[in-house]
Protein backbone atom coordinates (compact mmCIF):
# COMPACT_ATOMS: atom_id res chain seq x y z
CA UNK A 1 0.00 0.00 0.00
CA UNK A 2 1.51 3.12 -1.22
CA UNK A 3 0.46 6.34 -2.45
CA UNK A 4 2.12 8.95 -4.41
CA UNK A 5 1.16 12.56 -4.74
CA UNK A 6 1.80 14.45 -8.01
CA UNK A 7 1.76 18.29 -7.59
CA UNK A 8 1.55 19.66 -11.38
CA UNK A 9 -0.14 17.47 -14.25
CA UNK A 10 1.52 18.43 -17.15
CA UNK A 11 3.68 16.13 -19.69
CA UNK A 12 6.16 15.25 -16.71
CA UNK A 13 4.22 14.80 -13.72
CA UNK A 14 1.38 13.34 -15.70
CA UNK A 15 3.52 10.81 -17.24
CA UNK A 16 4.88 9.43 -14.15
CA UNK A 17 1.09 9.12 -12.49
CA UNK A 18 0.37 6.99 -15.67
CA UNK A 19 3.56 4.50 -15.24
CA UNK A 20 3.79 4.57 -11.36
CA UNK A 21 -0.03 3.45 -11.45
CA UNK A 22 0.35 1.24 -13.90
CA UNK A 23 3.13 -0.88 -13.18
CA UNK A 24 2.47 -1.08 -9.36
CA UNK A 25 4.69 1.34 -7.94
CA UNK A 26 1.54 3.02 -6.17
CA UNK A 27 -1.14 1.50 -5.02
CA UNK A 28 -2.98 5.34 -4.96
CA UNK A 29 -1.91 8.08 -7.45
CA UNK A 30 -2.84 11.50 -6.27
CA UNK A 31 -3.06 15.02 -8.54
CA UNK A 32 -2.81 18.05 -7.53
CA UNK A 33 -3.11 20.85 -10.21
CA UNK A 34 -3.92 24.74 -9.82
CA UNK A 35 -5.23 24.83 -13.15
CA UNK A 36 -8.63 23.98 -13.34
CA UNK A 37 -8.86 23.24 -17.59
CA UNK A 38 -5.91 20.91 -16.68
CA UNK A 39 -7.27 19.98 -13.52
CA UNK A 40 -10.39 18.62 -15.53
CA UNK A 41 -8.39 17.01 -18.07
CA UNK A 42 -6.51 15.06 -15.54
CA UNK A 43 -9.78 13.75 -14.45
CA UNK A 44 -11.25 13.36 -17.86
CA UNK A 45 -8.18 11.42 -19.11
CA UNK A 46 -8.05 9.25 -15.80
CA UNK A 47 -4.17 10.40 -14.98
CA UNK A 48 -5.14 10.16 -11.11
CA UNK A 49 -7.03 8.11 -8.77
CA UNK A 50 -8.41 11.41 -7.35
CA UNK A 51 -7.71 15.58 -7.17
CA UNK A 52 -7.11 16.60 -4.30
CA UNK A 53 -5.83 19.48 -2.71
CA UNK A 54 -2.41 19.95 -1.47
CA UNK A 55 -2.58 20.08 1.77
CA UNK A 56 -4.10 16.87 1.31
CA UNK A 57 -1.70 15.68 -1.10
CA UNK A 58 0.99 16.49 1.39
CA UNK A 59 -1.18 14.81 4.01
CA UNK A 60 -1.99 11.40 2.40
CA UNK A 61 1.16 10.65 -0.15
CA UNK A 62 4.46 8.33 1.05
CA UNK A 63 5.87 10.54 -1.66
CA UNK A 64 5.01 13.44 -3.08
CA UNK A 65 6.14 14.57 -6.64
CA UNK A 66 7.12 18.28 -7.24
CA UNK A 67 6.74 18.51 -10.85
CA UNK A 68 5.72 22.33 -11.11
CA UNK A 69 8.15 25.22 -13.28
CA UNK A 70 11.55 25.27 -11.51
CA UNK A 71 10.94 28.62 -10.24
CA UNK A 72 7.58 27.42 -8.11
CA UNK A 73 9.40 24.41 -7.00
CA UNK A 74 11.99 26.32 -4.85
CA UNK A 75 9.54 27.48 -2.73
CA UNK A 76 7.46 24.48 -2.78
CA UNK A 77 9.82 21.96 -1.38
CA UNK A 78 10.90 23.48 1.22
CA UNK A 79 7.11 24.41 2.07
CA UNK A 80 6.61 20.76 2.04
CA UNK A 81 9.26 19.56 4.38
CA UNK A 82 8.18 22.38 6.64
CA UNK A 83 4.77 20.71 6.71
CA UNK A 84 6.25 17.60 7.26
CA UNK A 85 7.59 18.56 9.86
CA UNK A 86 4.48 19.98 11.64
CA UNK A 87 2.34 16.70 10.35
CA UNK A 88 1.36 14.65 13.78
CA UNK A 89 2.01 10.51 13.54
CA UNK A 90 4.79 8.30 13.26
CA UNK A 91 5.17 8.21 9.65
CA UNK A 92 5.25 11.65 8.90
CA UNK A 93 9.37 11.22 9.29
CA UNK A 94 9.54 8.92 6.77
CA UNK A 95 7.33 10.74 3.69
CA UNK A 96 9.48 12.01 0.79
CA UNK A 97 9.39 15.03 -1.77
CA UNK A 98 10.93 14.81 -5.01
CA UNK A 99 11.23 17.28 -7.66
CA UNK A 100 12.02 16.77 -11.31
CA UNK A 101 12.88 20.23 -12.67
CA UNK A 102 15.45 20.61 -15.15
CA UNK A 103 17.67 22.93 -13.03
CA UNK A 104 18.99 21.57 -9.46
CA UNK A 105 21.96 24.20 -7.68
CA UNK A 106 18.79 26.49 -6.89
CA UNK A 107 16.60 23.63 -5.36
CA UNK A 108 19.33 22.27 -3.27
CA UNK A 109 20.72 25.46 -2.00
CA UNK A 110 17.04 25.93 -1.01
CA UNK A 111 16.81 23.12 1.34
CA UNK A 112 20.47 22.30 1.88
CA UNK A 113 20.57 23.42 5.83
CA UNK A 114 16.68 22.37 6.77
CA UNK A 115 16.10 20.21 9.13
CA UNK A 116 14.49 17.74 7.02
CA UNK A 117 16.44 17.91 3.93
CA UNK A 118 16.95 14.16 4.46
CA UNK A 119 13.35 13.49 3.17
CA UNK A 120 13.86 15.39 0.04
CA UNK A 121 15.15 13.86 -3.06
CA UNK A 122 16.76 15.90 -5.86
CA UNK A 123 15.93 13.91 -9.46
CA UNK A 124 16.38 15.15 -13.19
CA UNK A 125 14.43 12.09 -15.60
CA UNK A 126 16.39 13.50 -18.69
CA UNK A 127 12.60 12.40 -20.97
CA UNK A 128 10.09 14.58 -22.54
CA UNK A 129 8.48 16.05 -25.69
CA UNK A 130 8.17 19.84 -26.68
CA UNK A 131 4.33 19.71 -25.87
CA UNK A 132 2.99 20.58 -22.36
CA UNK A 133 0.00 20.12 -19.95
CA UNK A 134 -1.76 16.71 -18.94
CA UNK A 135 -2.72 16.66 -22.61
CA UNK A 136 0.79 15.30 -23.66
CA UNK A 137 1.48 12.98 -20.72
CA UNK A 138 2.27 9.22 -21.59
CA UNK A 139 2.94 5.76 -21.11
CA UNK A 140 6.57 4.97 -21.66
CA UNK A 141 8.09 8.22 -21.66
CA UNK A 142 10.94 7.36 -19.27
CA UNK A 143 11.75 4.11 -20.09
CA UNK A 144 15.77 3.83 -21.03
CA UNK A 145 16.46 6.90 -20.17
CA UNK A 146 18.94 8.54 -17.50
CA UNK A 147 17.57 10.08 -14.52
CA UNK A 148 20.00 12.24 -12.17
CA UNK A 149 20.20 11.76 -8.63
CA UNK A 150 21.71 15.51 -7.53
CA UNK A 151 23.44 15.82 -4.09
CA UNK A 152 22.36 12.26 -3.38
CA UNK A 153 24.11 12.80 -0.17
CA UNK A 154 22.21 14.94 1.31
CA UNK A 155 18.96 12.40 1.18
CA UNK A 156 18.37 9.62 3.57
CA UNK A 157 19.60 6.33 2.12
CA UNK A 158 16.34 4.76 2.63
CA UNK A 159 14.81 7.49 1.37
CA UNK A 160 16.98 7.28 -2.35
CA UNK A 161 16.34 3.58 -2.40
CA UNK A 162 12.95 3.91 -1.69
CA UNK A 163 13.35 7.13 -5.33
CA UNK A 164 15.42 4.53 -7.02
CA UNK A 165 13.11 1.71 -7.12
CA UNK A 166 10.70 4.10 -8.31
CA UNK A 167 12.70 5.66 -10.84
CA UNK A 168 13.44 1.50 -11.18
CA UNK A 169 9.97 1.20 -12.53
CA UNK A 170 10.40 3.48 -14.83
CA UNK A 171 13.01 2.47 -16.59
CA UNK A 172 15.59 4.90 -15.88
CA UNK A 173 18.99 4.93 -15.57
CA UNK A 174 20.49 6.60 -12.31
CA UNK A 175 23.17 9.00 -12.59
CA UNK A 176 24.76 10.61 -9.48
CA UNK A 177 25.96 13.94 -9.40
CA UNK A 178 26.85 16.79 -8.06
CA UNK A 179 24.05 20.21 -8.70
CA UNK A 180 26.33 22.51 -10.12
CA UNK A 181 27.85 20.15 -12.11
CA UNK A 182 24.25 18.57 -13.30
CA UNK A 183 23.79 22.44 -14.48
CA UNK A 184 26.50 22.77 -16.12
CA UNK A 185 25.96 19.92 -18.35
CA UNK A 186 22.50 20.37 -19.04
CA UNK A 187 23.31 24.02 -19.98
CA UNK A 188 25.24 22.19 -22.91
CA UNK A 189 22.91 18.98 -23.82
CA UNK A 190 19.46 20.49 -23.12
CA UNK A 191 19.11 24.21 -22.64
CA UNK A 192 21.22 25.77 -25.68
CA UNK A 193 19.29 23.16 -27.57
CA UNK A 194 16.17 25.07 -26.91
CA UNK A 195 17.90 28.45 -27.48
CA UNK A 196 19.10 27.84 -30.69
CA UNK A 197 15.55 26.87 -31.40
CA UNK A 198 13.94 29.30 -30.70
CA UNK A 199 15.99 31.44 -32.19
CA UNK A 200 15.69 29.29 -35.67
CA UNK A 201 11.81 30.11 -34.85
CA UNK A 202 12.23 34.16 -34.86
CA UNK A 203 14.42 34.06 -37.71
CA UNK A 204 12.31 31.76 -40.03
CA UNK A 205 9.29 33.59 -38.76
CA UNK A 206 10.53 37.28 -39.14
CA UNK A 207 11.32 36.03 -43.04
CA UNK A 208 7.33 34.61 -43.23
CA UNK A 209 6.00 38.09 -42.79
CA UNK A 210 7.63 39.42 -46.39
CA UNK A 211 7.64 36.02 -48.41
CA UNK A 212 4.46 33.46 -48.69
CA UNK A 213 4.82 30.15 -48.70
CA UNK A 214 8.16 29.70 -47.35
CA UNK A 215 7.37 26.67 -45.18
CA UNK A 216 6.16 24.79 -48.18
CA UNK A 217 10.02 24.19 -48.54
CA UNK A 218 10.36 23.41 -44.63
CA UNK A 219 12.12 19.98 -45.09
CA UNK A 220 12.66 17.53 -42.37
CA UNK A 221 15.75 18.77 -41.82
CA UNK A 222 14.20 22.17 -40.59
CA UNK A 223 11.36 20.51 -38.48
CA UNK A 224 13.78 18.88 -36.44
CA UNK A 225 16.24 21.61 -35.45
CA UNK A 226 13.08 23.78 -34.72
CA UNK A 227 10.86 21.36 -33.04
CA UNK A 228 12.07 22.56 -29.85
CA UNK A 229 10.71 26.07 -30.26
CA UNK A 230 7.47 24.47 -29.79
CA UNK A 231 8.28 24.52 -25.71
CA UNK A 232 6.30 26.29 -23.42
CA UNK A 233 7.68 29.38 -22.07
CA UNK A 234 6.30 28.42 -18.38
CA UNK A 235 8.83 26.21 -18.28
CA UNK A 236 11.73 27.61 -19.91
CA UNK A 237 11.85 30.93 -18.13
CA UNK A 238 12.29 29.96 -15.16
CA UNK A 239 15.29 27.34 -16.19
CA UNK A 240 16.93 30.06 -18.22
CA UNK A 241 17.12 32.11 -15.42
CA UNK A 242 18.11 30.26 -12.71
CA UNK A 243 21.08 28.40 -15.10
CA UNK A 244 22.10 32.16 -15.82
CA UNK A 245 26.06 31.54 -15.57
CA UNK A 246 26.12 28.87 -17.47
CA UNK A 247 24.03 29.62 -20.07
CA UNK A 248 25.55 32.32 -20.33
CA UNK A 249 28.91 31.27 -20.86
CA UNK A 250 27.39 28.42 -23.25
CA UNK A 251 25.80 30.98 -25.38
CA UNK A 252 29.15 32.86 -25.74
CA UNK A 253 30.99 29.84 -27.06
CA UNK A 254 27.76 29.22 -29.67
CA UNK A 255 27.74 32.55 -30.65
CA UNK A 256 31.62 32.54 -31.48
CA UNK A 257 31.32 29.49 -33.47
CA UNK A 258 28.42 31.22 -35.36
CA UNK A 259 30.70 34.06 -36.29
CA UNK A 260 33.16 31.77 -37.16
CA UNK A 261 30.81 30.24 -39.42
CA UNK A 262 29.98 33.53 -40.47
CA UNK A 263 33.52 34.39 -41.45
CA UNK A 264 34.26 31.46 -43.31
CA UNK A 265 31.34 31.85 -45.76
CA UNK A 266 31.67 35.46 -45.86
CA UNK A 267 35.39 35.22 -47.53
CA UNK A 268 34.42 31.80 -49.64
CA UNK A 269 36.97 30.01 -46.97
CA UNK A 270 35.88 26.43 -48.60
CA UNK A 271 38.97 24.71 -46.71
CA UNK A 272 38.20 26.60 -43.32
CA UNK A 273 34.02 25.45 -43.88
CA UNK A 274 35.46 22.00 -45.08
CA UNK A 275 37.41 22.16 -41.34
CA UNK A 276 34.79 23.34 -39.62
CA UNK A 277 32.16 20.76 -40.88
CA UNK A 278 34.49 17.94 -40.17
CA UNK A 279 34.93 18.74 -36.68
CA UNK A 280 31.54 18.90 -36.11
CA UNK A 281 30.86 15.54 -37.99
CA UNK A 282 32.58 14.07 -35.00
CA UNK A 283 29.40 14.43 -32.71
CA UNK A 284 28.85 11.08 -34.72
CA UNK A 285 31.01 9.13 -32.75
CA UNK A 286 28.36 10.37 -29.94
CA UNK A 287 24.61 10.16 -31.18
CA UNK A 288 23.40 7.36 -31.25
CA UNK B 1 11.60 1.40 -73.23
CA UNK B 2 13.20 4.23 -71.15
CA UNK B 3 16.94 4.64 -69.68
CA UNK B 4 17.89 6.51 -66.92
CA UNK B 5 21.33 7.85 -66.15
CA UNK B 6 22.21 8.39 -62.67
CA UNK B 7 25.63 9.96 -62.00
CA UNK B 8 26.35 10.19 -58.29
CA UNK B 9 24.96 7.12 -56.59
CA UNK B 10 24.77 8.55 -53.04
CA UNK B 11 21.74 9.23 -50.94
CA UNK B 12 19.80 11.49 -53.32
CA UNK B 13 20.87 9.80 -56.28
CA UNK B 14 21.20 6.24 -55.16
CA UNK B 15 17.19 6.64 -53.75
CA UNK B 16 16.30 8.25 -56.83
CA UNK B 17 17.57 4.93 -58.64
CA UNK B 18 15.73 2.32 -56.73
CA UNK B 19 12.44 3.82 -57.00
CA UNK B 20 12.33 4.70 -60.80
CA UNK B 21 13.47 0.94 -61.47
CA UNK B 22 11.24 -0.34 -59.10
CA UNK B 23 8.01 1.84 -60.17
CA UNK B 24 8.79 0.73 -63.38
CA UNK B 25 9.21 4.91 -64.93
CA UNK B 26 12.99 3.43 -65.88
CA UNK B 27 13.46 0.14 -67.98
CA UNK B 28 17.21 0.20 -66.95
CA UNK B 29 19.11 2.47 -65.13
CA UNK B 30 22.71 3.17 -65.29
CA UNK B 31 24.70 4.54 -62.64
CA UNK B 32 28.32 6.76 -62.59
CA UNK B 33 30.29 7.34 -59.77
CA UNK B 34 33.70 8.51 -59.73
CA UNK B 35 34.85 6.98 -56.05
CA UNK B 36 35.48 2.81 -56.61
CA UNK B 37 34.60 1.87 -53.17
CA UNK B 38 31.07 3.61 -53.79
CA UNK B 39 30.99 2.07 -57.39
CA UNK B 40 31.82 -1.07 -55.69
CA UNK B 41 28.77 -0.60 -53.39
CA UNK B 42 26.28 0.26 -55.11
CA UNK B 43 27.03 -2.47 -57.35
CA UNK B 44 26.67 -4.80 -54.32
CA UNK B 45 23.99 -3.29 -53.17
CA UNK B 46 21.71 -3.36 -56.88
CA UNK B 47 21.33 0.59 -56.85
CA UNK B 48 21.46 0.41 -60.41
CA UNK B 49 21.22 -2.35 -63.52
CA UNK B 50 24.83 -1.07 -64.39
CA UNK B 51 27.72 1.03 -63.24
CA UNK B 52 29.42 2.68 -66.21
CA UNK B 53 31.94 5.88 -67.94
CA UNK B 54 30.26 9.29 -67.75
CA UNK B 55 30.72 8.93 -71.41
CA UNK B 56 28.50 5.87 -71.73
CA UNK B 57 25.85 7.01 -69.45
CA UNK B 58 24.95 10.31 -71.78
CA UNK B 59 25.29 7.92 -74.93
CA UNK B 60 22.49 5.74 -73.11
CA UNK B 61 20.51 7.37 -71.50
CA UNK B 62 17.65 9.26 -72.33
CA UNK B 63 17.18 11.08 -69.37
CA UNK B 64 20.57 11.94 -67.15
CA UNK B 65 20.04 12.84 -63.66
CA UNK B 66 23.25 14.70 -62.34
CA UNK B 67 23.31 14.03 -58.04
CA UNK B 68 26.83 15.11 -57.22
CA UNK B 69 27.79 18.03 -55.13
CA UNK B 70 26.52 21.58 -56.41
CA UNK B 71 29.96 22.96 -57.42
CA UNK B 72 30.72 19.96 -59.94
CA UNK B 73 27.08 19.97 -61.41
CA UNK B 74 27.77 23.97 -61.98
CA UNK B 75 30.43 22.80 -64.44
CA UNK B 76 28.83 19.20 -65.28
CA UNK B 77 25.29 19.79 -66.77
CA UNK B 78 26.98 22.64 -69.48
CA UNK B 79 29.33 19.70 -70.26
CA UNK B 80 26.57 17.34 -70.46
CA UNK B 81 24.44 19.51 -72.97
CA UNK B 82 27.24 20.32 -75.02
CA UNK B 83 27.68 16.46 -75.68
CA UNK B 84 23.88 16.03 -76.46
CA UNK B 85 24.67 18.64 -78.97
CA UNK B 86 27.41 16.65 -80.90
CA UNK B 87 25.81 13.58 -80.22
CA UNK B 88 24.86 11.79 -83.40
CA UNK B 89 21.03 10.56 -84.20
CA UNK B 90 17.74 11.78 -84.28
CA UNK B 91 17.10 11.05 -80.61
CA UNK B 92 19.90 13.61 -79.30
CA UNK B 93 17.79 16.40 -79.54
CA UNK B 94 14.96 14.57 -76.88
CA UNK B 95 17.80 13.64 -74.12
CA UNK B 96 17.10 15.39 -71.03
CA UNK B 97 19.68 16.22 -68.04
CA UNK B 98 18.17 17.51 -64.43
CA UNK B 99 20.18 18.31 -61.44
CA UNK B 100 18.68 18.17 -58.29
CA UNK B 101 21.25 20.17 -56.62
CA UNK B 102 20.19 22.43 -53.03
CA UNK B 103 20.71 25.43 -54.75
CA UNK B 104 19.82 27.15 -58.53
CA UNK B 105 20.92 30.83 -59.18
CA UNK B 106 24.26 29.54 -60.05
CA UNK B 107 23.55 26.22 -61.98
CA UNK B 108 20.61 28.23 -63.74
CA UNK B 109 23.12 31.15 -64.85
CA UNK B 110 25.41 28.79 -66.02
CA UNK B 111 23.04 27.18 -68.65
CA UNK B 112 21.27 29.72 -69.30
CA UNK B 113 22.14 30.99 -72.81
CA UNK B 114 23.65 27.41 -73.74
CA UNK B 115 22.22 26.78 -77.59
CA UNK B 116 20.51 23.47 -75.42
CA UNK B 117 19.36 24.79 -72.68
CA UNK B 118 15.60 23.57 -73.25
CA UNK B 119 17.07 20.11 -72.77
CA UNK B 120 17.79 20.81 -69.05
CA UNK B 121 15.22 20.73 -66.55
CA UNK B 122 16.63 22.42 -63.05
CA UNK B 123 14.98 21.01 -59.69
CA UNK B 124 15.14 19.99 -56.24
CA UNK B 125 13.34 17.27 -54.80
CA UNK B 126 12.99 18.47 -51.21
CA UNK B 127 14.11 15.54 -49.24
CA UNK B 128 17.32 13.52 -47.57
CA UNK B 129 19.02 12.56 -44.49
CA UNK B 130 21.96 13.42 -42.93
CA UNK B 131 23.91 10.54 -44.46
CA UNK B 132 25.31 10.31 -47.59
CA UNK B 133 26.91 7.54 -49.95
CA UNK B 134 25.19 4.51 -51.61
CA UNK B 135 24.54 2.91 -48.37
CA UNK B 136 22.12 5.95 -47.04
CA UNK B 137 20.00 5.24 -50.25
CA UNK B 138 17.22 4.36 -49.28
CA UNK B 139 13.29 3.43 -51.20
CA UNK B 140 10.82 5.74 -50.30
CA UNK B 141 13.00 8.50 -49.42
CA UNK B 142 10.96 10.90 -51.87
CA UNK B 143 7.15 10.30 -51.32
CA UNK B 144 4.95 12.99 -50.15
CA UNK B 145 7.97 15.70 -50.32
CA UNK B 146 8.20 18.85 -52.32
CA UNK B 147 10.38 18.76 -55.42
CA UNK B 148 11.00 22.41 -56.77
CA UNK B 149 10.93 23.42 -60.14
CA UNK B 150 13.32 26.22 -61.11
CA UNK B 151 12.60 28.58 -64.17
CA UNK B 152 11.12 25.97 -65.73
CA UNK B 153 9.99 28.63 -68.24
CA UNK B 154 13.54 27.83 -69.58
CA UNK B 155 12.65 24.29 -70.26
CA UNK B 156 11.31 22.82 -74.04
CA UNK B 157 7.20 21.83 -72.01
CA UNK B 158 7.29 18.34 -73.15
CA UNK B 159 11.24 17.60 -70.75
CA UNK B 160 9.29 19.63 -68.33
CA UNK B 161 6.32 17.01 -68.90
CA UNK B 162 8.69 13.76 -68.88
CA UNK B 163 10.36 15.08 -66.05
CA UNK B 164 7.17 15.92 -64.16
CA UNK B 165 6.20 12.41 -64.77
CA UNK B 166 9.64 11.20 -63.03
CA UNK B 167 8.81 13.08 -59.96
CA UNK B 168 5.44 11.90 -59.90
CA UNK B 169 6.28 8.11 -59.80
CA UNK B 170 8.21 9.52 -56.89
CA UNK B 171 5.16 10.79 -55.17
CA UNK B 172 6.59 14.63 -55.56
CA UNK B 173 4.47 17.52 -55.18
CA UNK B 174 5.77 19.82 -57.86
CA UNK B 175 6.12 23.88 -56.82
CA UNK B 176 7.28 25.86 -59.47
CA UNK B 177 10.20 28.92 -58.69
CA UNK B 178 12.03 31.22 -59.83
CA UNK B 179 15.83 30.15 -59.12
CA UNK B 180 16.85 33.13 -56.89
CA UNK B 181 13.54 32.44 -55.18
CA UNK B 182 14.29 29.35 -54.34
CA UNK B 183 17.97 30.22 -52.94
CA UNK B 184 16.27 32.96 -50.53
CA UNK B 185 13.76 30.54 -49.09
CA UNK B 186 15.91 27.54 -49.00
CA UNK B 187 18.18 29.38 -47.05
CA UNK B 188 15.91 30.26 -44.38
CA UNK B 189 14.43 26.66 -44.02
CA UNK B 190 17.27 24.36 -44.84
CA UNK B 191 20.53 25.68 -45.16
CA UNK B 192 20.52 27.88 -41.81
CA UNK B 193 19.39 24.72 -39.95
CA UNK B 194 22.31 22.78 -40.84
CA UNK B 195 24.69 26.12 -39.47
CA UNK B 196 22.85 26.00 -36.41
CA UNK B 197 23.14 22.57 -35.87
CA UNK B 198 27.25 22.39 -37.10
CA UNK B 199 27.66 25.14 -34.10
CA UNK B 200 25.80 23.65 -31.67
CA UNK B 201 27.98 20.47 -32.07
CA UNK B 202 31.06 22.50 -32.44
CA UNK B 203 30.04 23.78 -29.01
CA UNK B 204 29.31 21.17 -27.75
CA UNK B 205 32.14 18.93 -28.20
CA UNK B 206 34.52 21.85 -27.53
CA UNK B 207 32.91 21.51 -23.67
CA UNK B 208 33.72 17.69 -23.71
CA UNK B 209 37.44 18.06 -23.76
CA UNK B 210 37.16 19.01 -20.25
CA UNK B 211 34.27 17.36 -18.98
CA UNK B 212 33.66 13.14 -19.37
CA UNK B 213 30.26 12.05 -19.42
CA UNK B 214 28.41 14.82 -20.97
CA UNK B 215 26.82 13.25 -23.30
CA UNK B 216 25.20 10.73 -20.88
CA UNK B 217 22.80 13.58 -20.63
CA UNK B 218 21.99 13.73 -24.22
CA UNK B 219 18.46 14.36 -24.25
CA UNK B 220 16.04 13.63 -27.29
CA UNK B 221 15.78 17.54 -27.61
CA UNK B 222 19.85 17.71 -28.05
CA UNK B 223 20.08 14.61 -30.40
CA UNK B 224 17.13 16.18 -32.72
CA UNK B 225 18.85 19.69 -33.18
CA UNK B 226 21.89 18.59 -33.44
CA UNK B 227 21.45 15.84 -36.32
CA UNK B 228 22.27 17.52 -39.16
CA UNK B 229 25.67 18.07 -37.91
CA UNK B 230 26.08 14.92 -39.44
CA UNK B 231 26.12 16.18 -42.83
CA UNK B 232 28.94 16.14 -45.52
CA UNK B 233 30.96 18.89 -45.95
CA UNK B 234 31.17 17.51 -49.56
CA UNK B 235 27.96 18.42 -49.98
CA UNK B 236 27.17 21.54 -47.84
CA UNK B 237 30.96 23.70 -48.38
CA UNK B 238 29.50 24.46 -52.13
CA UNK B 239 25.96 24.87 -50.98
CA UNK B 240 27.11 27.28 -48.05
CA UNK B 241 29.60 28.93 -50.94
CA UNK B 242 27.02 29.34 -53.53
CA UNK B 243 23.92 30.76 -51.55
CA UNK B 244 26.84 32.50 -49.92
CA UNK B 245 24.80 36.17 -49.64
CA UNK B 246 21.14 34.41 -48.49
CA UNK B 247 23.11 32.90 -45.79
CA UNK B 248 25.10 35.72 -44.72
CA UNK B 249 21.88 37.77 -44.87
CA UNK B 250 20.16 34.71 -42.91
CA UNK B 251 22.94 34.22 -40.52
CA UNK B 252 22.66 37.99 -39.67
CA UNK B 253 19.83 37.60 -38.72
CA UNK B 254 19.93 34.30 -36.34
CA UNK B 255 23.00 35.83 -34.42
CA UNK B 256 20.99 39.08 -33.82
CA UNK B 257 18.46 36.45 -32.58
CA UNK B 258 20.52 35.09 -30.05
CA UNK B 259 22.08 38.01 -29.24
CA UNK B 260 18.50 39.07 -27.90
CA UNK B 261 18.12 35.70 -25.82
CA UNK B 262 21.76 36.81 -24.38
CA UNK B 263 20.77 39.91 -23.09
CA UNK B 264 17.78 38.82 -21.69
CA UNK B 265 19.04 35.74 -19.99
CA UNK B 266 21.94 38.54 -18.86
CA UNK B 267 19.61 41.07 -17.27
CA UNK B 268 17.77 38.17 -16.31
CA UNK B 269 14.58 39.86 -17.99
CA UNK B 270 11.87 37.00 -17.85
CA UNK B 271 9.49 39.55 -19.34
CA UNK B 272 11.21 39.91 -22.87
CA UNK B 273 12.11 36.31 -22.69
CA UNK B 274 8.32 35.33 -22.02
CA UNK B 275 7.32 37.30 -25.21
CA UNK B 276 10.48 36.03 -27.48
CA UNK B 277 9.66 32.19 -26.17
CA UNK B 278 5.40 32.96 -26.97
CA UNK B 279 6.58 34.88 -30.36
CA UNK B 280 8.62 31.88 -31.52
CA UNK B 281 5.85 29.38 -30.14
CA UNK B 282 4.42 30.53 -33.14
CA UNK B 283 6.00 28.07 -35.21
CA UNK B 284 3.53 25.58 -34.09
CA UNK B 285 0.80 26.80 -36.41
CA UNK B 286 3.56 26.11 -39.37
CA UNK B 287 5.24 22.80 -38.48
CA UNK B 288 3.61 19.38 -38.76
Amino acid sequence: MRTVGVIGLGLIGGSMAIDLKRRGFATTVLGVEQDPVAAEAAKTIGLVDDVVSYEDCIQRADIVVVAVPVSAAVKMVPDILNRFASLAGADAGEKIVIDVCSTKSQICHATQYHSRRRQFVSTHPMAGTEYSGPWAAQPGLFDGRACIFANSEDSDPRALQTIGELYGVLNMRPIYMNADQHDVHTAYVSHISHITSFALALTVLDKEKDEKHIFDLASGGFSSTVRLAKSSADMWVPILSQNHDNILHVLDTYIEKMKEFREAVSAYDEARLRELIAEANRIKKILR
